[in-house]
């Protein structure tokens, strides 16, 4: 048994003497330890105490509280109480309906109160979105406030994670009071679609996860060299012909929709990835002259290399592709990837050659890349959209808007000076390099991925360090502010509906309390006994987390 | 498309002109290409053509041959016949009644003959089981030879594999012929149901998995320090009190009865470990004064180290124990462990100190080890059993049956000395060592897993190398007879009902092959295209076997 009392507050961890009359305030109060609560991520803040209240399904209710500017027409938070409701009372097997007696120790109401004018109801979560809520656990009522329905969305999870079943299989409460908001806004996890396609209902299953881990981006890797399962409604033939199969194996219009409203009912935003001009010989099979012709020689080899950037047919292309990816992902950003393009191809074709003679880019060929990609941004940007690039680009040292954010995912450099350069430039940053969680290896790898941090560079970088002398000394708090967070990438090359779940869980909850939890929750032991209950928690929610090391969970999971 | 016709036959591959009497024997024939056949592991001969005939789940039937000594009165190859027709037809959506007309190019049956006088069918496996087979497929009828059930169940799953879908979805078969034996005859799967609870469901899923890989031995690993699930009926307390819930996370006789059956109407042997005198945790929590008790100086520590070896009372227990063990499982050995041996807490114990005098083993604990090992062999000698031990068990020189089974497992010394120095004394060796499935890494470690051979061993052991020119020199052929296979172990530490299937197949698979086809036969490049096709076979039937690589499955795991 733990402190049965704790006051987790920013970076101060205290055990507290809890007077009695706030334990035994009233008469009748069961006295009850906390052993079976297990918050993950932890909230910024909480205290909770020994006294339990106890909850039944045939009379607990989760309301619009009186004042709230949200009411039973905000779908979203309805499905949203729905949700917690079956998730706290499912232990229960059947509802004894002749019991009306309301005990003395009974909580009855989690009142939900949104504050600010507009809940945000048919909205979507954004970069800026506050998340923040404050959750006063008392009796007879509970009451959750956040500014809108994202930090409610919040709040509600944390409220189910309180509930416990005491020795008796009671469902129980204790008194608690959480205030609570994410250390990072961009917490998000990457599953690639192209390299293994993945049944819509494997996406589905991993947003549930994510929105129970407090994760609140889904980086939908959808297309790459491999295959092209997104069904473009301007250009058809990309998925006809560059999906493994063009009916079975792409998603639809309506599974798109799908996926985005589902995240959306979690405060998840969608941000979708389409990597050009590497990663991209799908795009070849269902859109003529796009890729660049390799030669062997002076004659075409037959394969394709990179998009050909000297055409204009490739920009008009473009241009069409990502006015219709405008509309369908309502995300702010989207996400061009821009990595890893080998430039082999390009070498070879004659007619790259000469373009590079005539933009006197000499033999250097990241300018012939930079060049294809500043014309792509400026065609994004048309859209009205902000962009995500993997750490190429900026590299490369491409013009790119202020709101521009980089992704970090390279082992060289480290990523602590690249993180240091990127925001030393006034760029926001997010991380992946520690996060590449389709790497695996015999042991509790989730250390490890616990221990990485963000934050964890030293302010500048050396380049900028002189010019940095001609400023104030705050650019290292500066730059940090300039860490929007970061993102668990599982690569598709060894995953698919078979394996994918258990190997993302869980593994990325290690990086969900990395990325909301004060920085000064870092302690192992600590998270190690939180999480196996985490895990357990979500075996319970039908998620078939694997298991952290030796041990069992009360309810096995029960499928293969 | 690969060469249309292949005769494999021992080392031999040879590409054979196919005579267009035969070909095209029968006017109306049609001609198929087998690229969607992918047999694994692959048989010891086989002969196919393109002549391919139809199979309607209306008409096709799978029937016991007029001189089968086998009828419908066996059970085992009529669940045997069920399961292999839904294999086969469950492409087929509904069936059309209205269809009786037989096509010219229509396969109607598969008549199994069992050739010997008993044909097993109420039998169990064993370590001398002919698994072999006759399979002649050609029109109208198919037949499968075999002289057991055994060799009838191996011969139908490959009857199961040839069937394939043509292009229009025709369920479809190509005349073939195939002879057929294992390499090795002990080719095992060790689950270890200690370290994690496995709920029944996935223990059967995976005896399924293992009979379309022709695997014969399920070693239950079923106790061990961690929890004690198997309910002893002798002995219940041993689960009451040491199983991680003495309801929920046990084996009850009857669960226990249900593997032994499911497994046998697979050909499936089930060798219980039930390993002392270390990995013993669990069985102290329910029968007092078995484990020794630790010191710490002169007084006891409150903690207990492995079984007490100096206590008459001990071998009371142990034979009450295996008596009781011998009757639950049919198999003729169990594996009585011996690995592993912690020797600091005898150490502690001046009782200990006192018999280590007595019995002058001076300061050799190991010796103390084989003294306990001694008797235990005794006592189970007793029982009428067969023993399977770890490897110390024959390092540490203790005296042991003939026929007793070494499993070798240790990284060092290196494998395959270990293999030579055991058959060198004359003693049956199986191999693990290179196929801990539970240890993994990054990528297509299933290669790696392919290409270890249990008689990859130089003939003799050095040590051995003098007395052997004393006899004649096939010692090396005598030596590698010796080899009675190995075993793939998914030890459970960080595995459980969540990620244990996808984790064990397909790499299992390429222990499968390793273990039944031709030594020859060990083309990575050709298992890789085999096996893809394979895993997508699994997939169908239902295990959530994982990705090798990039690619997709016709059908993609509909679950999570």
């Amino acid at each position: 048994m733990h402190a049965l009392t704790r006051l987790i507050f920013g970076s101060l961890l205290l055990t507290v003497t809890v007077c009695n009359g706030w334990l035994y305030g009233r008469f009748g109060e069961r006295y009850q330890e906390t052993d079976d609560v297990s918050l993950w991520p932890l909230p910024q803040k909480y205290q909770t105490t020994p006294t339990a209240f106890t909850l039944s399904a045939n009379t607990f209710q989760i309301v619009h509280a009186k004042d709230s500017s949200a009411g039973p027409s905000c779908s979203l938070l309805q499905n949203a109480f729905r949700r917690y409701f079956i998730y706290i009372f499912d232990y229960v097997k059947k509802h004894r309906a002749d019991q009306d007696k309301v005990s003395d120790t009974e909580m009855t109401e989690l009142q939900v109160q949104i504050t600010s004018t507009d809940p945000e109801c048919d909205g979507y979560p954004s970069l800026k979105t506050d998340e923040s809520y404050q959750l006063s656990v008392n009796q007879p009522t509970a009451v959750l406030k956040a500014s809108n329905v994202w930090g409610a969305l919040r709040g509600l999870e944390t409220f189910s994670q309180l509930v416990y079943e005491d020795d008796y299989g009671a469902i129980t409460i204790n008194k608690t009071d959480v205030s609570d908001f994410p250390r990072f806004a961009h917490r998000g996890i990457l599953l690639d679609t192209s390299r293994h396609f993945l049944p819509l209902k494997v996406i589905l299953a991993n947003l549930e996860a994510m929105a129970i881990n407090k994760f609140n981006v889904f980086h939908w890797h959808i297309v790459d060299d491999n295959s092209f399962p997104f069904l473009s409604r301007t250009f058809p033939d990309l998925s006809q012909r560059g999906a493994y199969h063009p009916y079975t194996h792409v998603y639809t219009p309506a599974d798109v929709k799908m996926v985005i409203e589902f995240a959306r009912m979690r405060g998840i935003r969608v941000i979708a990835e389409f990597d050009t001009p590497g990663h991209t010989q799908s795009w070849g099979k269902g859109q003529a002259n796009l890729l660049t012709p390799c030669y062997s020689g002076s004659t075409p080899s037959g394969t394709f290399g990179p998009v050909n950037p000297i055409l204009n047919s490739t920009y008009e292309f473009m241009t069409s592709f990502f006015k219709e990816i405008s509309t369908v992902f309502p995300d702010a950003y989207v996400h061009l990837g821009g990595d890893e393009v080998d430039f082999s191809c390009w070498k070879s074709n004659p007619d790259i050659q000469k373009f590079m003679e005539q933009q006197s880019f000499g033999q250097d060929y990241s300018k012939l890349e930079s060049y294809y990609i500043q014309r792509l941004l400026d065609i994004v940007k048309a859209t009205n959209k902000g962009y995500m690039v993997w750490q190429e680009v900026f590299d490369n040292g491409v013009k790119l808007k202020a709101d521009t954010q980089i992704h970090v995912w390279k082992e060289k450099p480290d990523y602590n000076s690249e993180m240091a350069k990127i925001t030393a430039a006034g760029f926001h940053a997010l991380l992946s390099t520690p996060w590449y969680l389709n790497r695996i290896s015999y042991g509790q790898d989730w250390q490890g991925i616990y221990k990485a941090d963000p934050q964890s560079f030293n302010g500048v970088c050396s380049i900028m360090l002189y010019i940095r002398t001609f400023f104030d000394s705050s650019g290292t708090a500066e730059q940090k502010k300039l860490v929007i967070g970061g993102e668990a990438c599982l690569w598709g090359e060894y995953v698919d509906a078979t394996n994918l779940t258990p190997r993302l869980w869980p593994r990325a909850s290690a990086i969900a309390e990395r990325l909301w939890s004060n920085e000064n929750v870092k302690d192992v032991g600590s998270a190690y006994t939180r999480l196996i209950k985490h895990r357990c928690r979500m075996l319970r929610r039908g998620i078939p987390a694997e298991p952290l090391f030796v041990g069992f969970c009360p309810h096995e999971y029960d499928s293969l």
